[in-house]
Formats: structure tokens, C-alpha cells, sequence
């Protein structure tokens, strides 16, 4: 087949996908602020339309269902949270362990309402989010076998580690409800407890071979 | 007013009573078999009252609505689990935790998909079931403080043994995704990091007052 000797078709149709991703981007954006503001079933798929000043049905041109439209909010989400918490730096250091547990903890205040909403147990369950969320965890326990400096990680180490991500969205979630403590303060106790994870861990013997 | 002199009618409704909550509980036996096999979304009305061999009507006559009778069989599964890992004894003893947390993990996984399914993160809320869960790991909380005497609980440790319970569920549903250590190992770590838990938060001087 003859090769195109021109390349506009091409670009034009670049330049019409980065403008649809653009406007999803946006829309994900007022999504995060919306979620943050009401929940998933108090918020209609009219409102969304309505605040971002388009018709329902333009709305349905970018995202295919409120369900699909939350599951993006969430991967955005999830992303700005990893980017956030991403430790300048290499290698176990106090100092980027804080600053990345004071991220996480300002992120979870921020967006207390859609953290809390996203975090606890409910009925009918989306798989798609389900699996955002599940997929954040593992990239945060690898983070931190990364910076550990741990190639390979057996089982417990894994699970320890994945435990100390439950820890952290536990309390989190206890601190969001009653806020009797300064979050300086649950950012040293989470560091503390990652540090007591990590000597137990150590602290039993691994099976001989 | 003059009191009734023969008792019958109340013999008569408390009798009538008991066989509801009877029947009641019967089904909620049934609600814990059927959510343990296919999730919230896959089961019907129609599929439990076929199961219970009984009309849709009657089923509605125990239960408003599905979510009321999963947010039953969620509430009798919590109280199950609680009673199961209430350990024998009085104050702290590292035997009574091992087999707590053995029948903790027994539990997890004999009723794994519900177990992950109910802990897992999702859309379209339950606040009621919610508040089971959230209740549930409050009591687990209480239950640790009164077994390491502790009657006041400072803000501090009550987040750090809620962590704890975080990091329970966090391993939990990893290694019901992956069963790639034996129970009775997971079971130690999880003991361990108790262990450790506490001692991080004591190694912490509390502030002078």
C-alpha cells in the first residue's frame, strides 16, 4: 500500500484525542472536588452535567456511565496520591518516610469525606474500583521494598508490609472521625509502627532451607 | 386500670415472637451460606427465598429489603466472629492471642469471598453496614485495651491498635489473594506485629502534663 504523503490527517485526528483527553482530564478534576462534596449515590449524573456546564449527553460522549466516570476520579486520585507521597531520594531515609506519611495524611484530611467513602465497607461493589484501590496498596508495598532495598521479598515481608498499608488507612480513618490528635503527631506513630514492622519482620528467623 | 388476670395474650404474642426472631435467625443462617458463595450483586430476592423454600412475599414479611437482610447477615457474622475470637481468660497471654487470631483467620477464610467482598472498597455505600464493620473493629479495639488493662486509652494507642486491626485485614485479604503462607505463619506475624505495635507506642514518652 501506498504510504500517505501527507501527515495532516494524522495530526488532526492527535490534535481531536488530546482535546477529548483534555476535557476528560478537566471533568476528572471537578469529579475529585464533587466526590469530595457528596457522596457517590447523593450525586446524579444531571448534577455532574450541570456543574460542569455541558449537557448530559456530552457528559455520556466522555464517560460511559456515573460508575465509569467515579472509577476515573479514583484513578486520578490514586495517582495524585502516589505522586504526592513519591519520597525524593533513595534508599530508607527518616526524614523522606515523614515527609511521604505527612502527604498521605494531608491528602486523606483534604479529601476526608470521598477517603472515608472510598475506604469503608459498603454493598455493591464496582470491581473496577475495588481494583484501583487493591492496585494502589501493592504499589505503595512495592515503593517501600524498593527503597528497603528488597529485590526479592518473601511472603511475610510482603504481607507485613501490605499490613502496615491496612494500619495506615485504618487509623486513618479512626483519626478522620475524631480528630484528637495532631496529624504531626500520627505521622511519628505511623513511622514508628513501619520501623516496628520492619525490626519483627527481621526479628524471626527465616524457615532453613 | 385493672390488670389483666390471666397472662394467655402475652404468652401468645411472646410465643409468636420467638418464632419470628426463630425464623429470623434461620434465614439469616442461610444469608451467611448464600453471600459466602455469590456476592451482593449476583444474589437476588428471588434466588434467597427460592433457597429458603419460601415466597418472596414471606421473605419480605422478615426482612424490608435485600440490603436489610444482607446488613443482617453482616450483623450475625460480626457477632459470630467477635464470639469465636473472645479468648479464654483474663489480662494478657500470648497463647489466648494466637488463638484468637487463628480463629480470626479460620474465619476469613471459610468465608472468603464474603470476607473480601465486605472489606474490599466499592461505590454505592451501605451506611448501616458500614457501621457494623466500623463497630465490629471498635469492640476488637475495646477487647485489646481491657486485656493489656488499659482504662483510659490515649488517643495515641487507641489509633495504633486501630492500625493494628487495619494491618489484620490489610494481610488478610493479601493472603486471600495470593495463600502463599501457611495460616499458622501469617497468624505469628500478625501476633508479632501486636507485640511490636505496643512497643512502639510505650517506647514513645507521652508529653508531660
Amino acid at each position: 500500500m501506498a504510504r500517505a504523503p501527507r501527515r495532516e490527517p494524522d495530526e488532526t485526528r492527535e490534535r481531536a484525542r488530546l482535546q477529548v483527553d483534555e476535557r476528560r482530564a478537566q471533568l476528572v478534576a471537578l469529579g475529585l472536588r464533587l466526590f469530595s462534596e457528596r457522596s457517590y449515590d447523593e450525586l446524579s449524573i444531571d448534577d455532574i452535567a450541570s456543574a460542569a456546564g455541558i449537557s448530559k449527553g456530552l457528559l455520556y460522549h466522555y464517560f460511559s456511565s456515573k460508575r465509569d466516570f467515579y472509577a476515573a476520579t479514583v484513578r486520578s486520585a490514586a495517582e495524585s496520591l502516589l505522586a504526592r507521597t513519591d519520597p525524593a531520594g533513595h534508599g530508607p531515609d527518616p526524614e523522606a518516610l515523614l515527609a511521604a506519611l505527612d502527604q498521605y495524611l494531608q491528602f486523606a484530611e483534604e479529601h476526608a469525606s470521598a477517603y472515608v467513602a472510598l475506604m469503608r465497607s459498603g454493598v455493591g461493589h464496582d470491581a473496577e474500583v475495588a481494583a484501583i484501590v487493591e492496585d494502589t496498596r501493592a504499589r505503595f508495598v512495592a515503593r517501600l521494598a524498593g527503597r528497603l532495598g528488597l529485590s526479592e521479598m518473601p511472603p511475610r515481608v510482603r504481607l507485613a508490609l501490605r499490613g502496615w498499608v491496612g494500619c495506615v488507612e485504618g487509623s486513618s480513618l479512626d483519626w478522620l472521625a475524631r480528630r484528637d490528635l495532631p496529624r504531626e503527631d500520627l505521622r511519628d506513630l505511623l513511622a514508628q509502627l513501619l520501623l516496628a514492622t520492619l525490626m519483627a519482620v527481621e526479628a524471626t528467623p527465616q524457615a532453613a532451607e
